[in-house]
């Protein structure tokens, strides 16, 4: 995710209380959310995310995620490109491998977009 | 959203606590949510979702979103529709309008889905 996208993101997540529910998004941060929704609308993705974000340590190799489905390796790298450019996860190389990790600040920041405000709940 | 989407993410959600960050979503859980967040992927459906959600009163006139919108009312109403099956807002025509609101349960629902589960904050 570019740099622009996380001070987007950041207004409208605001010091604590966001803006999906609160107030319209203008232009910019309706595209900037888009993006990051978007990678999360696909079911591939959203396994690897679990798979990477569930997983004790807190890391995994790519060679732990691709038996778990009937795709091929570049297909299931292109899939975690997806997540990565969203900021919904980072990457490193080690020897061989590319080992995954949740970037939880991403995760948290949609939840609190989504979270109505208090003294909205029914 | 079918009655079959609402089983799936009820299961997903668990009584309190869900899975994405938690444990692997299987196929299914997997396929329903993204659909959800498909329908978020789209920067006019976004708009169009925080518009009715932070509306005072809960209800917004489709008379009232499309003049907000560079696009016709029927791309307007495409928009509204996917949002809808979705399971994000709901509709009820009176007289020559369509109002639309909000549902909660699923933005509550995603908010717990993408929150982590306590002490895993850093």
């Amino acid at each position: 995710m570019s740099k622009q996208q996380l001070v987007v993101l950041g207004q409208s997540a605001g010091e604590c209380c966001p803006g999906l529910l609160t107030a319209p998004l203008d232009e910019d941060q309706a595209d900037t959310l888009a993006k990051v929704f978007k990678a999360l609308g696909d079911p591939v993705r959203l396994r690897l995310l679990s798979m990477i974000a569930s997983r004790a340590g807190g890391e995994v190799c790519v060679c732990d995620l691709t038996p778990a489905f009937e795709l091929s390796q570049p297909t299931i790298s292109h899939h975690l490109k997806l997540l990565k450019q969203a900021g919904l996860i980072d990457s490193e190389r080690r020897g061989t491998w590319v080992y995954y990790r949740l970037l939880p600040e991403m995760t948290d920041r949609l939840a609190a977009i989504l979270t109505r405000p208090a003294g909205a709940a029914s």
